[in-house]
């Protein structure tokens, strides 16, 4: 049987990962795919320390590997928006399907990216743009074809994760954990993208699309980061039987999508709050199916190529059939006709629990004025802790709502902020419950 | 597009919910696949409950499904054996697809029917016979497919976990939530099939085919129950730190494979060891990805026929590319010549970790005597509990060992039980670490 032959562009920690799954595991790939699957390009700047590529055409320019007719499929591990870009069109442009491992490029590029696919009748895999070696796409497009998808909530960020975990179990504040990330590489020296949400959000949008056939849509997505939870957050969501994970949620209500990452306490017994340090999972409800949950290596050079090797396979069993098989690239067929418009709900719209932590003088009326305000906005408590103080001294008080709009929550806050004995902003950490079933 | 016309044999739990899955999400289920998936034909001896079939072509002979020319998929529902394997070759021979969730089918007769939808060029597609709707099958057989399997270790049977949580939970004995699970539906009047782990050995038998591209070997797998589990050793096991789980476990090893069912001793911190109540999850680790974990419902109308109905969107993709595109049956290609003859090695030959349980008469050197013998079979003690007790009565002797062969462990258990101061057999559980990473 004809070989698949494979351009890898970049041969950083992911394509050196590639370049070693594939010719280490090539006899056991070989006979799941029904033919050999060959490197034969390779473009890079620097070579990953593990990656022997003696004897394999190499190049530095990455355009050389789109425009090699020997090329069948470009393996885009650049990252980044604009070269890989351009590089993803000019191969598709020349016939060539892509696997890509970008969560940016398809979260903001995707919809170009795959109305160009369509018109050359080429694949675009991108398996490991979430949840790095988690067959998420394939559970979710696939596996889970027959259900109306009810809601995806998942740890798309592994840096995220091992700030929480470490601050959950050893009590220590977040720029400390953060620091410790940096100097295990688990987190950059600009941490932006990871800890205020910008990767997760990436990763929620494609995971999204193909939830519910709707279009890729990244600037709508809402992000709140982790850098404002503080050890004492983390030790009273304990105290009241939750855990503080940093999640992409999206749900589909009657009014729309929502389409947010934040902070959320999710009860302790749920399996998503129990997945530590820089793993990954992603839960998703479906009408048939139930609840569902995917775990494993979110990010890494192995585990990443995993995905994009299982992306080369299917790849592969399409050329065979000469492309007339294809799942669609968001799940739902054609590029058009078939893409739903339900809209995504601005934040203001959605509905949800909140956890609150204020700190007040300790004088007398000053919960019963918190309280009306939450009433006055319909809102209602929970549960209510509020530790001991000298009199006229600040003291923490922590409450647990019922669920509630985020208007209302908004306004709430708003309010309880300008009053007297109010002091600082409130802190607000949205509460979900998740359910997994039984 | 033309439509793709299934006949649905068997109208019970897992056929009415196939049945009202693709009628109410039709839709969704055809933008999916590029073309409607419609219901030509029903054959059922009793309807279920909540499935209205008025307009259906029915029939109570199932071969009239299969010998239809209007039918281009075969769901085989109906269960058992013997004349589900009679349906499903008939419908092989007229050039049919079959979808079948019926896993004791699969793992005793799989061979037989590979080979003969292999030279007939149809699929045989069979997600829902593992784990119900969890897409582990999909995930395992392609998601995974860059890597070499190291091990697959699964709560497959959702009767044996609701009893195990249960006793867990409330400290009860075996009998009594038993009985209470045949009270709820969960299990069968006889719950052999369920409590032996017959049920889970057949899924462990499939599971294991695809993940090491071997033949189906049910006839070696090795198989104990959850029947002996006592409330003791749940609350031993507990407070050594670990839970018992009834576990389907396959190892890649130096010898060959390892393919056995039995309760076991898991860390608490396991994904695996929270998943409770009729659900079912999969860990799988891989040498490139590393672990990961499915998590869902096993069983039930609706998650089954979430997993019937996936298949069908294979099918029907497949049917599109006029049945070039195939995913090999047990993942790698072809029937003989790729298959791998790693041999699955006799219980005897494997090594594990072992919690102990024996009944001693408190004596002085009844305990040396205990850990000689361990110790003259090359066998370590990780941990003992020895309970306080008025001289000469019986008392309870807890061990953990660490790793050692079967072998071993079965000569010093007869060593032991054949002592004058041990009362009874000898209990003796499996410990497995299952390293899920972090």
């Amino acid at each position: 049987m004809k070989p698949v032959r494979v351009g890898i562009c970049g041969l950083g920690t992911v394509g050196g990962g590639t370049f070693n799954v594939l010719t280490r595991n090539a006899d056991d790939i070989s006979r799941r795919a029904g033919r050999p699957i060959v490197i034969e390009q390779v473009a890079h700047r620097s070579i990953h320390a593990d990656c022997d590529i003696t004897g394999i055409n190499a190049t530095t320019d990455v355009f050389e590997v789109a425009n090699n007719p020997n090329v069948d499929v470009l393996v885009e591990l650049i990252g980044g928006y604009d070269i890989a870009r351009e590089l993803v069109l000019t191969a598709i442009a020349n016939g060539k399907h892509v696997v890509t491992a970008n969560k940016a490029l398809i979260a903001v590029h995707g919809n170009e990216i795959f109305r160009a696919a369509h018109e050359k009748g080429v694949i675009v895999a991108f398996e490991a743009a979430v949840a790095g070696g988690i067959p998420v796409i394939k559970s979710l497009r696939e596996g889970l074809g027959a259900n109306r998808i009810e809601w995806v909530a998942g740890i798309i960020n592994g840096t995220g994760n091992f700030i929480l975990t470490h601050m959950r179990d050893e009590g220590r504040a977040f720029e400390d954990v953060l620091a410790e990330a940096q100097a295990l590489g688990y987190a950059e020296a600009d941490p932006t993208f990871d800890v205020e949400g910008i990767d997760a959000a990436h990763k929620l949008t494609i995971l999204a699309s193909i939830a519910y056939g709707v279009p890729l849509q990244f600037e709508k997505a809402f992000t709140e980061g982790i850098s404002r939870i503080t050890a004492e957050d983390v030790e009273q969501a304990d105290n009241l039987g939750y855990v503080i994970k940093h999640l992409g949620i999206s749900k589909r209500t009657d009014q729309g999508l929502e389409l947010r990452v934040h902070p959320t306490l999710i009860p302790k017994e749920r399996l998503l709050a129990n997945v530590h340090g820089v793993k990954n999972a992603i839960a998703v409800m479906g009408d048939a199916v139930g609840p569902t949950l995917y775990y494993g290596a979110g990010a890494g050079a192995e585990p990443t190529a995993s995905a994009v090797v299982a992306d080369l396979l299917d790849v592969a069993r399409d050329i065979a059939t000469d492309h007339h098989y294809r799942v669609p690239y968001l799940a739902f067929s054609g590029i058009d006709e078939d893409v739903s418009q339900l809209p995504i709900m601005p934040m203001e719209e959605i509905t949800t629990a909140y956890y609150l932590r204020l700190l007040a003088v300790d004088r007398p009326g000053v919960l019963a004025r918190v309280a009306t305000i939450l009433a006055e906005q319909g809102i209602s408590i929970e549960a209510l802790i509020q530790k001991e103080a000298t009199e006229g001294e600040l003291v923490p008080i922590i409450l647990l709502t019922h669920r509630t709009k985020e208007r209302q929550m908004n306004a709430a806050i708003r309010e309880i902020e300008a009053m007297a004995d109010i002091a600082g902003p409130v802190t607000r950490i949205r509460v979900e419950a998740l359910d997994e079933g039984e």
